[in-house]
């Protein structure tokens, strides 16, 4: 489960409701691609946003669709008892992992965080990766945290937040983490600019936005890395560069994939819910260049 | 509506479900100090974590229990469909006024903030409170965008957050504010700590969680400020300092006030739903030494 390429895509929505049909065939670009697993609704996905007849849809249609590739989805709700829920409706619709972020309004003391994980890791017959994502939760975990919560029945991994591991700073980040949490703990990399230095510098798997519309990209960056071609995926990945200043711009790469989606034709002009917007007429011009440029597939 | 004390209460829970028998209490102590208005389900309230069941009964029970005060409450959530859908609620249930803060997980752009405010007031017929509270929304608003959503119909007060008015950055920011919004916008002053000198400066009410358990305490401030016996209300002011400094540690006053309800045997001794907890007991036992100290009611 916990290898290689893990593909995020979008839940897209028409009017309010979700868009099954494109989310066919965003679904239908990553079997395509054979990536190596799917989390659906994670943070591109929009979990929070989905209510649970929402979110049990959308489960099942993953891994009905999935053809065969593990699935994983995103749990994270403001109260337990939702994430108790939505750990029920997940295990029901077949997913091989859950995905679980702190998620707050008024930001969490580590002891609820460490209570929040040791309630729905008791509940749980798969795996569950722990989602560190400071920019939408306001939680950063310490050491400590990690350590407590990495010892905790079916906690299997962790997504860490994007940072520079092509620096030592970032290499001492990922060592360290190693040294707190049992040797078996899959580590992600998240924040896809930071892919490759991650996958370089010893993370498990890549939990990819980009690769949630453009798996073949993604791929090809993961495999070279497999096939120690280490120079050709960091020169890949750097013509990715503008795309990752397009997310920067834009809170995350949520929008951006949104909009994407819209300029492959696969989505409806704007696939979110409000009151979030895809891209301003600007910034949907240059990404409609940079597809155009970089012939990500 | 828009001036003296604006208390906001607790929505205690009891294993996961509203504690209506509290929260009755809770209210008959704001009832019995006449408080200018209520604002049930602030953040304090816990607006993001009820369903929309929950809210129609908070907001039900508020009304029918308010002895005529007039009553506010927070319609926030993600999605602007359950924002409409809390507002036609709210407005069935006879509230005098919805409070709106741009709730988000993935941060808004100023273009979907306004959208938001745009939407929801052209659907009230009752006043509208702008709510900035960029600790739990991650959103500040720009004074443009200020300008512009207090143009809409029904916009008609401001919950500015916490910032030091003593001192001339403080006085500056409230000038600013008055220049760009019409004459006869409130501006509320929130974040207890900053309450005397935000009235002193002239912020029109008091948007209190103090206020909402300790209400004969607040009142006796505002009191004391429409009496122009400013030296009285700042001395008071000064003695809650301790209680501030309980605020900042624990990341706002939700759980100092959620175990302070505790400690006056009003609610269960964790009356907050999961994964929130109470303060710890260290905390606590500060919190119950100063409450005798302090003498609050």
């Amino acid at each position: 489960m916990f290898t290689g390429l893990c593909a995020f895509p979008l839940t897209p929505f028409r009017d309010e409701c979700i868009d099954f049909q494109a989310f066919e065939k965003l679904l239908s670009r990553l079997t395509d691609a054979k990536v190596d697993s799917i989390c659906a609704m994670g943070s591109t996905g929009l979990y929070p946003y989905l209510d649970h007849a929402e979110f049990q849809s959308v489960a099942e249609k993953t891994v009905a669709l999935a053809d065969g590739i593990p699935v994983m989805v995103g749990i994270g709700a403001l109260r337990t008892k939702d994430v108790l829920q939505k750990a029920y409706l997940a295990q029901q619709a077949g997913v091989k992992a859950v995905l679980l972020a702190p998620v707050s309004y008024h930001p969490l003391t580590e002891a609820e965080v460490y209570n929040l994980y040791a309630k729905v890791s008791a509940e749980l017959s798969v795996p569950l990766c722990v989602y560190e994502n400071p920019g939408v939760t306001q939680f950063t975990f310490s050491d400590e945290l990690y350590a407590e919560v990495a010892r905790l029945n079916n906690v299997a991994a962790i997504k860490i937040p994007g940072m520079p591991f092509a620096n030592a700073q970032g290499a001492e980040r990922l060592a360290r983490l190693r040294s707190i949490v049992p040797a078996n703990m899959a580590i992600g990399v998240s924040g896809d600019k930071f892919a490759v230095a991650g996958l370089q510098a010893g993370c498990d798997l890549w939990l990819s936005v980009v690769g949630g519309l453009f798996p073949q990209t993604a791929m090809r960056i993961v495999q070279a890395i497999k096939d120690h071609q280490a120079v050709l995926a960091i020169q890949w990945a750097e013509q990715l560069e503008p795309l990752w200043q397009l997310f920067v711009r834009n809170w995350g790469g949520m929008r951006v994939m949104a909009t994407a989606a819209d300029i492959l034709g696969i989505t409806e002009s704007n696939c979110l819910p409000q009151p979030l917007q895809p891209l301003t007429s600007a910034e949907r011009a240059s990404l409609e260049t940079l597809l155009t440029q970089l012939n990500l597939s």
